[in-house]
């Protein structure tokens, strides 16, 4: 998908939200754990019932490594429904991976052609080698962890240099001598807002997925005062508070009902820019 | 495996030699591609020739996953042949994880009770809460990038702040104090030795997972001079020059040959320690 057709995706449906399917078997509704595979059951459902709404889905990863070889295959299951349901939502995996090149190049062979999802979120720490191999498939994102919604962001990434560059700035301007605003997003935590005029100021046209607007206590209206540009340029990603909507046999209904509160308001901001 | 466990097994095998299984199926002998699982078959008859030569095997999930659902499989499979075959060698899931830390956890989950893994690898760029979930195992390890072996490494990982600390010393630093030489290794690319000196500064007594030796262009002997400890306090990763140094159907020999060939370096190097 390009940039064209991804801002077009967001003016048709009003939306600019991503749902993470962060699936975790312990969490979904009992009267699923019956099924073959309770976990792309689960995920069929909510994809049913939300799809106009979003521009993007957001497998994590970890949830189906967790359950070994079958989490892959519900994981694998997963991105074929989502690509035969809607042809024109983006499928991220959120996946955080990166390695030196002939490693990065089988990460990129997995995600892009064995799995045939659109983007998958990368880890900068190992450098230009580890991130340019996603970059040689037309079509296809990678989207860079720059700063991230949790605590330990603080950690690392805001360390400086002696002219108070900090660490997500340089990400931020190497990796983008690597890539175009074509094929390359970055990852901006919902729970820094603040942080979002920082990262434009480097990145003003390239696309954000913002995670942390929900259950980690990100504001979207913040979000969006400080983040978004003349052709949005925001993916804001909600994943508990949408697909754990309810734990009983109505879940895709609230989930459908969750989301479409989000996009409501993603709507009228769309609207008001 | 604690660390004076494994500090026994490098005296009793004279040996700190790690392989790493970076099985891809367009690399192995073409009489293995008959086989149901042809990645499984090498990998068996690797180790099946290998063991008592190495402390380590490092199965590098990149080359698993690029096959989807069926590598993870071939993985599941390996791992389990490893410990059935050898309980006293280490196995090491070479993944580059790291995400917030309820998500750390369900790598966590995948690495350490659905794979039985003894160790994994992880990106430090999202700080503490995505390395804390890992460390709730007893017995088990994580292994934290530190200097990697790629060209890539300069882009990041030298940054430094007006104190001249650089992020790997940073990284170090930071990440020692949230764990333990019990539970915690770092990377250490082979492929700048001499930072190893500097490494030592800050980790003497820490476990050092150097790759890079061999295919990559690093040095046994120099990573020895800079990194050993007094406890060895290495384990040296070697995949490509090991594995594929036959493609006929004598590679499990020839491997076995290259592996004798490291280890005797090794033993002669732990004699004169």
């Amino acid at each position: 998908m390009t940039y064209q057709e991804l801002t077009e995706q967001i003016q048709k449906r009003k939306s600019f939200l991503c749902i993470g399917l962060d699936t975790d078997p312990c969490n979904i509704p009992p009267h699923l754990l019956a099924e073959d595979d309770p976990v792309y059951a689960f995920n069929k459902a909510i994809v049913e019932a939300t799809h106009d709404l979003v521009i993007a889905y957001k497998p994590n990863l970890a949830f189906y490594e967790s359950q070994g070889a079958k989490g892959w295959q519900s994981f694998e299951k997963t991105v074929r429904y989502i690509r035969s349901c809607d042809p024109s939502v983006l499928i991220i995996a959120d996946a955080k991976r990166g390695d030196i090149g002939n490693t990065s190049r089988h990460y990129a062979k997995a995600f892009f052609e064995t799995m045939d999802c659109d983007a998958v979120t990368v880890a900068p720490y190992m450098g230009e080698d580890s991130i340019t191999p996603f970059l040689s498939y037309p079509g296809k994102w990678i989207i860079v962890l720059a700063v991230t919604s949790n605590k330990g962001a603080n950690d690392f990434q805001f360390f400086a240099d002696p002219a108070d560059k900090r660490l997500f700035e340089l990400v931020l301007e190497r990796t983008k001598a690597w890539a175009t605003k074509e094929n390359l997003m970055f990852v901006a935590g919902a729970t820094r807002p603040a942080m979002l005029a920082d990262i434009r100021r480097i990145v003003p046209d390239h696309f954000l997925l913002v995670p942390g607007v929900g259950a980690q206590g990100g504001s979207l209206e913040e979000v969006v005062r400080y983040g978004m540009n003349a052709h949005c340029g925001l993916i804001i990603n909600s994943s508990r508070g949408i697909i754990y909507a309810s734990k009983g046999e109505d879940f895709a209904l609230k989930a459908r009902e969750a989301a479409s509160q989000i996009q409501q308001e993603m709507a009228r901001m769309l609207q008001n820019e």
